[in-house]
C-alpha cells in the first residue's frame, strides 16, 4: 500500500494528545477550592483511583489469561495488537479520571465566580478526556497499521488489527460493567437509607455512602462513557478500514488503497474540528450574556461544520468521490436526529405523562415511564435504518461504516460534553459537603442539568454507532468466515437471529441483579453505621465512608467476570453447535434487540429522571408530596436500566461482534 | 388435487362441533344457582355481551369498508373467504362467551359439593369454547380449500384462502385489544379505589366497577384468548398448506398432493384427541382422590399421546415418510418446554427473588421483576430456535410449519384449560357478591390458581406457534412476492429488520396508554359514585354497574381502530418505501423483538402476580404489610403487559404477516 496520506493520522494523533495534556495543565492550574473542598476531592480521588486500580488488576489478570488463547489460536501478532489496544484504551481511561476527579472541587470553587466559569473549568477538565480518547485510539489503531505494514512479510496489518479491537472492547465491558454497578449500588444505597429511611438530603455528609456515590459518578458516567465511546470509535473505524480495502466508489471504480486511507483522514480532521470546537466554548464561556447551553450548542454545531467541510474537501480532491462524503454526513444527520429524538422523549411533552400519572401512584408512574420508553425507540431506529440505507445507497457497504465514522465525527466533543456533568454533581456534592452557599449549589445544579441533556445525546450517538460499527463488523465477519448467503429464511440464520434477539435480555438481566445485590449490601452497611456510630445522625461524628466504598468496589469486581465470560463464549457456543450462518444471525439478532433495548431503557430513565426534577421543582405539590414519593420511585427503577444495564448493551453488541470477527480463521479453519 | 382423504377433515370439524354443542348442552342444564347467583351471572352476561354486539358492531363496520379493497386490488374470491375467515372466527367467539357467561353461577353453585364437582362444571364450560374453535377452524379452512378445489376454474384454492387468514387475523386483534383494554381498565379501576383508596375488598358489591371487572375477565381473558389461539390456528394451518404445495420429504422426493392433506388430517385428528382428553378430564373428576392438578395434567397428556400416535400412524402409513412425524413432535415438545420454562419463572425460585425484594419497597420489586422477566425469555426464545431447527432438519421449510401443527396440536385442552380459569373467577366473585359461606370462595379460588397454571402454559403455546406460523407466512411471502434472496447484509433487509425490531413497541406503547388513559375515566368513576350516592359505602344503597361497563366498552372501542390500522397499513408503507426486501426483513424483526416482548410481558406480569400472592399467603407479613404494598404495585404494573400488550403481540405479528402475504401478488404486480 504505502501510501503517503496514512502518516496524517498518527500526527494528528499526537497533536491531539498534546492539545489534551495542554487542557490538563490549565484545568489543574485553577484553584482546587478552600482546604475542605480540596480534602472532600482528595477522598474521592482516592476512592476512584483506589477503585480503578484493583479494576485494572482484574482487567489485567484476564487479559493475560486470555492473551496466549489470542497467540495459541490465531497468530501472535494478534496478541501484540490486542494489548496495544488494551493499553490505549486504559490509558485514556486514567487520563480522564484523573483529571475529572481532580476538577470537581475546581469547578465548586469556581462557581463563586459565576456559572459562566464554572463552566469554562468543568469543561476543560472534561474535554481533556475527550481529547484523550479520541487522540489516542486514532494514534494506536494508524500506528498499528503502519507498523504492521511498515515491517511486512507475514501478517497482512488488516487481519491483525482486529487484535486492537478485541482489546478496547475487553476494556470497555469490564470498565462499563464495573463503573455501573460501582455508581449505581452506591447511588441506590445511599438514597434508599438516606432519603428515604432517614429523610436527610441528598449529599448529606452523614450518610456513609455520600462518598462513594461521588466516586461512582467518576468511575460509572466519566470512565465508563469514555470506555463505551472508545469502543464505538474503535471498533467504526477498524470496520471502515476492513470494508474499505475491496470498496467501490459512486461510478463502481474500485477506490484501491486510498478507501483505506480516507478513514483515517476523516478522523484526523475530527480531531481538528473538536479542537477548534473545544477553543470555541472555552472562548465563548467568558462571554456572560451567551446562555450556557447555547455555548455548548454553538461549539457542538461549528465542530460538525467544520468537520463536514473537512470530509467534503478530502472527498472531493483527495478521493475524488463526493459520495463518500454524503455517506459520512447521512452517519452524523442520523447522530443527530437520533439524539433529538432521545431530547425529545425525556425533556418534552412525553414526560407530561409521567408527571401526571405520578397523582395515582407508582403503579401508574412505572406504566406510563415504560409506555413512553418504548415509544422513544421507534423513531431513532426508524431514522437509523434510513439513514443507513441511505449512506449505503452512496458508497454500498463501506457507506454504512463510514456512515458509522460521520456519527462519531464530532466524537470529542461529545465526549466533552458528556464528561462535564458527572464533573457538575461531583462539585455540587461538594459544596454540599464542605457547608457553601446555597448560591453555589444552584449554579452547579445549573451546570449538571445542562450536562444531562448533552449526555441523553452522547448516549444516542453511541447506540447509533453502535449499530453501523456492528452491521460492519457483521459484514466482515461474514467475508472472513467465507459464510456465502445469509438468507433470513435459512433456518440456521432465523435460529441464530431469535437466540442472539434474547441475549440483550440475558445481559441485562445479569447486570441488574448484580446492582440490585451490590445495593443491597450498602443499604445494610449505611444502616449499621448509623445505629453502631454514636452521634453520627445528630453530626457529631464521621461516618465509615472508606468501607462504602470498599463494599461498592468489591460489588462491582464481584460481577465483572460472569457477563463478560458471557459475551467473550457465546460466539464460540453458537459456532461449533449451530455453525457459521446461526453465529451471523446471532449477530443480528444482537443487533436489533440490543440497540432497541439500550434505547428503551435510556430514555425510559431518563424520562422517569426529569419528571422527578420537574415535580421537585414544584409541579404536582412538589418535594414531599405523594407525587413525588411516586417519581422517586420510577427514577429509582430507571437508575440501573439507564446507568448500567443500558449503556453495557452497546459494549455486548460490538463484543459479541469484534470476537466473531477475529476468531472467524479460526471458525473457518474447523468447520471449512 | 382431488384426494378423497381431504374431506376427513370438514367431516371431523362437524363432528367436533357437534361435540362442542353437546358439551354446552350439558354444562347447561347444571342449576343456574341461587336467585341472587342467577342474578348477578345475568348481570354479567348482558355487559358481556352488549360489549360483544358494540365490538361486531365495529368490526363489522370496518370490515364492510376493507372488503372491497381486498376484492378491487386482489380478487373477489379473496374477499369471499375473508368473510368466511370473519364468520367463522367470530361465531367461535360469541358459542365460547355465551356459554362463559352462563357457567360461572352455575360453578358456584357447583362449588357448594366440592372442588372436583366445581372443576367438572367449570371445565366444561371452557370446553365448549376451545371444541368450537378448534372445529369451527378445521371446518372454516378446509371446507374453503374443498370448495374452491370444486368449483375449479380460475382461483387456485391456494391464493385465495389467505383471505380466511385475514379475516381470522381481523377478528382477532379487534377482540384481543378490545378485550384487553376492557377488563384491565376495569380492574385497575376497580383496585385503585376500591382497594387502595376505600380499603374495600375484592369483588365487593359496593364497588361500582365489579361488574365491570367480572365482564372483563370474560371479555378480555375467555374471549381474547380464544381468538388468539384461533388466529394462530388458522395461520398455522394455512401456512402448512401453502409451503405443503412444493414440500419434499426426507429423501428428497416430492411430497405432492398428499402433503396438502396431511396437515389437515394432523388437525383432525387432533379434533379426535381433544375430545379424548376432555372426556377422559370430565371422567376423572368424578373421582375426588385425585388431584385437580393432576386430573389435568392427566387430560392434556392423554391427549398428547393420543395426538402423537394418530399423527405417527398417519406420517407412517398414510405419507409413508416419519420424519413428518419428528417434525410435528418437535413442535409438540418445544411448546411443552416453553410451557415449563414459563411456569418455572412464575411460578418457582425465580419468584423468591420478588418476593425478598419487596421488603426494601416498590422500586425494588420492579426492578427484580424486570430481571426475572428479562431472563425468562432466554431460555424459551432459545428452545424455540432449536425446535424449529430439528423440525427444519426432518421436513425442510415445510416442517417449520409442521412444528407449529404439532405446537396446536392440543389446542383443544389448551383452550379448554385456559377458559376455566377466568370461569373459576367468576364464580369467585359471585360468591362474594350473593354473601356465600368463605368455603365456597375457598373452593374457587383453588381453582382459579390451578387456572392461572394452565392459562400460563396456554400463552407459551400461543408464542411459540406465532413465531413457527409467521416464519412459514415469512417463507410464503416471500415466494408470492417472488423476492429473491434476502440476506441480512443486504441493507433493505437489515433496515426492515431493525424497523421490525421496533415495530412491537410501538405497538405496545399504544395500546398500554389506551388502558391508562380508560383506567384514568373508570378511577374517576367509580370515587364519583362514592361520592354521589347516599349510604353506598355503608352497603345501604347499590351502585350504578352499568355505568362503569359502559366505560369500559367505550374506553375499550375508542382505542381499537388505531393499532389495528398501524399493523394493517405499515407493511404497505415499507413496500411502497424501501421494497419487498425490507418488508421480509420487517417481518423478521417484528417477530424476533414481538416475540421477546410477548413472552417478556407474560413472564414479569405472572411473576409479580404470584409475588403478591406469596405474600398474601402470609410471607413477608402478609397482607396489609409494606412488602404487601410494594407486591400490589408490582402486580399493578405487570397487569397491563401481561393480559392488554404481551397478548396483542402474538397477533400483531401474525397480522403483519397475513396482511404481507395476502397482498403479495399486488406488490408484485406494482413492483415487479
Amino acid at each position: 500500500m504505502g501510501n503517503d496520506a496514512l502518516v496524517i493520522a498518527p500526527i494528528a494523533g499526537l497533536l491531539g494528545l498534546a492539545f489534551s495534556l495542554y487542557l490538563a495543565y490549565t484545568t489543574l492550574k485553577n484553584s482546587p477550592g478552600t482546604a475542605k473542598m480540596a480534602d472532600i476531592s482528595r477522598a474521592i480521588q482516592t476512592g476512584a483511583s483506589t477503585f480503578l486500580k484493583r479494576e485494572y488488576r482484574v482487567i489485567g489478570l484476564v487479559a493475560l489469561l486470555f492473551a496466549p488463547i489470542l497467540a495459541l489460536v490465531l497468530n501472535p501478532y494478534v496478541m501484540v495488537t490486542f494489548f496495544v489496544g488494551v493499553l490505549c484504551s486504559a490509558l485514556s481511561g486514567v487520563i480522564g479520571m484523573t483529571i475529572a476527579t481532580r476538577t470537581n472541587s475546581r469547578t465548586t470553587y469556581a462557581a463563586r465566580d459565576g456559572l459562566h466559569r464554572a463552566l469554562n473549568v468543568a469543561f476543560s477538565g472534561g474535554a481533556v478526556m475527550g481529547m484523550a480518547v479520541l487522540s489516542l485510539g486514532t494514534l494506536g489503531i494508524s500506528g498499528t497499521y503502519l507498523f504492521f505494514e511498515k515491517i511486512g512479510g507475514t501478517p497482512d496489518p488488516l487481519s491483525v488489527i482486529t487484535g486492537y479491537s478485541i482489546g478496547a472492547s475487553f476494556i470497555a465491558i469490564f470498565i462499563r460493567i464495573g463503573g455501573g454497578i460501582f455508581t449505581k449500588a452506591a447511588d441506590m444505597g445511599a438514597d434508599l437509607v438516606g432519603k428515604v429511611e432517614f429523610g436527610i438530603p441528598e449529599d448529606d455528609p452523614r450518610n456513609a455512602a455520600v462518598i462513594a456515590d461521588q466516586v461512582g459518578d467518576n468511575v460509572g458516567d466519566v470512565a465508563g462513557m469514555g470506555a463505551d465511546l472508545n469502543q464505538s470509535f474503535t471498533d467504526t473505524l477498524i470496520s471502515s478500514l476492513l470494508l474499505g480495502a475491496g470498496a467501490h466508489g459512486i461510478g463502481g471504480a474500485v477506490l484501491g488503497a486510498k478507501s483505506l486511507v480516507f478513514p483515517l483522514l476523516v478522523v484526523a480532521n475530527g480531531i481538528l474540528a473538536s479542537t477548534l470546537g473545544i477553543l470555541i466554548i472555552k472562548l465563548l464561556s467568558s462571554k456572560s450574556r451567551i446562555k450556557v447551553d447555547n455555548i455548548l450548542r454553538a461549539g457542538m454545531l461549528s465542530s460538525g461544520v467544520i468537520s463536514s467541510a473537512g470530509v467534503f474537501l478530502i472527498a472531493k480532491f483527495y478521493m475524488g468521490d463526493t459520495g463518500l462524503f454524503f455517506a459520512v454526513v447521512s452517519g452524523l444527520l442520523t447522530g443527530i436526529l437520533v439524539g433529538l429524538n432521545t431530547e425529545y422523549y425525556t425533556y418534552k411533552k412525553p414526560i407530561r405523562l409521567i408527571v401526571e400519572s405520578t397523582e395515582t401512584g407508582p403503579a401508574t408512574t412505572i406504566i406510563s415511564g415504560l409506555a413512553v420508553g418504548l415509544e422513544s425507540t421507534v423513531l431513532s431506529m426508524t431514522v437509523l435504518a434510513l439513514g443507513l440505507i441511505i449512506a449505503h445507497h452512496f458508497a454500498g457497504l463501506y457507506g454504512i461504516a463510514l456512515a458509522g465514522i460521520g456519527m462519531l465525527s464530532i466524537l470529542g466533543l461529545n465526549i466533552s460534553t458528556d464528561a462535564f456533568g458527572p464533573i457538575a454533581d461531583n462539585a455540587g456534592g461538594i459544596a454540599q459537603m464542605s457547608g457553601q452557599d446555597p448560591h453555589i449549589r444552584e449554579v452547579t445544579d445549573k451546570l449538571d442539568a445542562v450536562g444531562n441533556t448533552t449526555a441523553a445525546m452522547g448516549k444516542a450517538f453511541a447506540a447509533s454507532a453502535t449499530a453501523a460499527a456492528a452491521l460492519s463488523l457483521l459484514t466482515a465477519y461474514s467475508e472472513a468466515a467465507q459464510v456465502g448467503v445469509l438468507d433470513i429464511r435459512d433456518v440456521r440464520v432465523m435460529g441464530g437471529l431469535l437466540i442472539g434477539g434474547v441475549l440483550p435480555a440475558l445481559f441485562s438481566s445479569i447486570v441488574i441483579r448484580s446492582v440490585s445485590q451490590a445495593a443491597q449490601l450498602m443499604v445494610t452497611e449505611v444502616r449499621r453505621q448509623f445505629k453502631e456510630i454514636p452521634g453520627l445522625l445528630e453530626g457529631k461524628a464521621r461516618p465509615d465512608y472508606d468501607r462504602c466504598v470498599d463494599i461498592a468496589t468489591r460489588g462491582a469486581l464481584g460481577h465483572l467476570v460472569q457477563p463478560c465470560l458471557l459475551a467473550i463464549g457465546i460466539p464460540f457456543v453458537i459456532v461449533f453447535v449451530l455453525g457459521k450462518e446461526a453465529l451471523a444471525g446471532l449477530l443480528a439478532g444482537c443487533i436489533v434487540t440490543g440497540i432497541f433495548l439500550a434505547l428503551f431503557m435510556a430514555n425510559a430513565g431518563g424520562a422517569w429522571d426529569n419528571a422527578k426534577k420537574l415535580i421537585e421543582a414544584g409541579q404536582m405539590g412538589g418535594k414531599g408530596s405523594l407525587a413525588h414519593k411516586a417519581s422517586v420511585i420510577g427514577d429509582t427503577v430507571g437508575d440501573p436500566l439507564k446507568d448500567t444495564a443500558g449503556p453495557a448493551l452497546d459494549i455486548l453488541v460490538q463484543l459479541v461482534a469484534t470476537v466473531s470477527l477475529a476468531f472467524a480463521p479460526l471458525f473457518l479453519r474447523i468447520l471449512g
